[in-house]
């Protein structure tokens, strides 16, 4: 089998490394031989930190993608556009392909697995989600025998990390993020991380495979985390919570509610445990109650591991026909399934703003359970029950009042 | 794809269950149709609770393992001889075999892999281990591309049933024992559960499939749970620790050690959390540094959906060749390998047995950290750091000095 790479950078230097390795095993195992054959990347003179790489570097991608020779793609080059066009015409074209490209994977998941079908080849991207948790194939499996009714998670090894360090080294949120930036977690450009478009990417993906539905990012509603402090964690600390950004989609067959935003988890939650890089999946069910599913979310080998695993998948061909239909119409989706009381903390542009906070959530149909005065323009609320769709509209209004402000879900277990 | 069910007890129930209400679905999805044509039962007079079984009845094994029309027999009477038999021939025969059998795997993986890759028909046992969870899969295809080390978990829904009633309701092991049988959690002979040859059996496979070797029960140590007292998790919960009823193998690629005890775990540990009958299994690698899989060990529906998991692989044909496998050799197996301190409550025979303890624990190579008598006859000790072997070997020289005795590593995380 002939491999082409679209992209040789942390992850692709990853999957050359260990199908080099496992080359002998395989070829002894299976009697068939995974070659990469050509690599495409931006620059041929810079160094590598691998060898025996230098003769298979170009800079064209369509001297990979039109290449007869080559049965299959992987693609790591990342981004949108590029890597659409390239996965697009590669399936059109016979070969398979293999992603860790959630952004690609989230927008068009419907478009490539049809496009797969019809081309009778493989579409798979195991990596893109959960690094190297084997996550998507036992998910799809399962949906086929049960109807998943929830899926939720800790999503994101970046802020997943900045909050352990925040509540653990007593840390600022920036201070955080740069250690995160520091040793190689974070992107240099760290907005889709801590702002929530990579959990909601996730999000998408899982939604749409659990629940056969054709779920996509515009249907996933985020917040972010970067307004969190030092003050917040530690008070939440105090009262037995810790923070983490979590995503959580839940269907009753016909809507569908998927949120992006900060809870809080009780000491005694499994969720609770998982510390830096590492992501948790978990999924509900009618046979099968709940799975889960631990461990690293990204880093090199991890992401490497599932592309690989991907790869003798199509190798043996037991991807074959292995996967599920999303349903043909878009569901319609809001907030109002995703249920809980919140913790606000709000700081105040004027301290006498106080009662005009009771009125908006009042307005907004949600009720202050507890209010708490930390200085003259602090507050913490603690509301009733209510659900996200009324959140973000009083979190919407709220603007007007505040100067700064946190919000999280008390995710109950 | 026709298929004959060896069993109709709870889990054959629910297989045929599942089978009936996914079947318009799988045919339209894969364009085949399942169907379960005869089922083996003991007595064929008995009332069922589905309906649409009576005409598929037999009594005689053969009448289904010898119908050329059957390509696909699912094995849940359980036990040891016959149903090794009827597999057996079954896979000689022709025929794909499907089973939940872990005392048959536990003892025969080997052999029976052997049989299947020489007959070009699937073997599998997904149900066998961790109920529900999709465990065996995903472990054997990461096994390809990983050097696994380390596998362990809580894989006994019946004892982590009866220790978290123990805990949270304060009860005597036989009360818990009672009511875990009243549930139908335990069976009406729990030998098996609380003398760990049922996380023996598990561990066995868990680790053959993860380390590539022929790991069979003989090679795994274990100790049983039934001597733990109230007393004992009083005690321990204060201290903060918890106690589970846990495998845990690890190899250095030449020896193996497997061990079955109960071990202690902090609160902070995700493993504490496991409760009821739910099992969660952790393995370590080298390019995934660590995977955890968690959910439902036991029950009618979560078995069933393996089992399901399993037949339809077969039917999408993505079983073939996804498989390890294991090493010519038999490993060199003993405790060495795991280490950790020990609790040790030891009601003695006489009071001044006390210093006894002392030499004999200095005998075995293990030193004492802590002494703390609870009553003239009752002492609680914790030893440094010490292996397995040689605390197999105190427990043994041990029982001429005590009454009672509870034993449990502590399991650092």
């Amino acid at each position: 089998m002939k491999i082409g790479l679209l992209g040789l950078g942390t992850v692709g230097t990853g999957v050359f490394e260990i199908i080099q390795k496992r080359k002998e095993y395989l070829q002894k195992l299976y009697g068939q031989s995974l070659d990469i054959v050509k690599i495409l990347v931006k620059d041929k003179s810079k160094k590598r930190q691998i060898e025996g790489v230098q003769d298979l570097l170009t800079t064209d991608p369509y001297d990979i993608l039109k290449d007869p020779e080559i049965d299959l793609i992987i693609e790591l080059i990342g981004g949108d556009q590029e890597a659409y066009e390239y996965m697009k015409y590669a399936l059109q074209n016979g070969k398979h392909v293999v992603t860790a490209n959630k952004a690609v994977v989230a927008l068009h998941m419907k478009e490539f697995l049809a496009l797969a079908r019809k081309n009778k080849k493989a579409f798979l991207f195991e990596a893109s989600v959960g690094g190297g948790i084997p996550l998507l194939k036992p998910l799809r499996q399962c949906s086929l025998l049960n109807d998943f009714y929830e899926i939720k998670g800790i999503l994101n090894g970046t802020s997943n990390f900045i909050l352990t360090k925040m509540a653990e080294e007593d840390l600022d949120f920036h201070e955080a993020l740069k250690q995160a930036q520091h040793l190689g977690y974070a992107e240099i450009d760290p907005t889709d991380d801590i702002k929530g478009a990579d959990v909601a990417r996730k999000l998408a993906i899982l939604a749409s495979l659990a629940f056969h539905k054709d779920i996509t990012l515009e249907n996933i509603i985020y917040r972010g985390i970067r307004h969190i402090d030092k003050k917040d964690i530690y008070y939440l600390k105090d009262q037995g919570y810790s923070v983490k950004y979590f995503g959580k989609a839940i269907t009753d067959r016909e809507k569908v509610s998927a949120v992006v935003e900060p809870v809080l988890f009780q000491k005694i939650s499994q969720f609770e445990r998982v510390k830096d890089s590492f992501n948790m999946v978990s999924v509900k069910g009618d046979h099968l109650e709940e799975l889960r599913f631990y461990g690293e979310g990204a880093g090199k080998n991890a992401s490497a591991n599932a592309v690989v695993c991907d790869v003798i998948d199509i190798l043996i061909e037991s991807y074959q026909r292995d996967f599920v239909v999303l349903e043909e119409q878009k569901p319609s989706t809001n907030g109002q399934l995703i249920e809980g009381k919140y913790f606000i903390r709000v700081n105040l542009k004027e301290s006498s703003h106080s009662c005009h906070i009771f009125n908006l959530a009042y307005q907004n149909g949600i009720s202050i359970k507890e209010i708490c005065k930390l200085s003259s323009q602090r507050r913490i609320l603690i509301t009733e029950k209510t659900n996200v769709e009324r959140m973000q509209s009083f979190i919407q209004n709220l603007k007007n009042l505040q100067t700064s402000f946190f919000a999280a879900r008390i995710e109950e277990e």
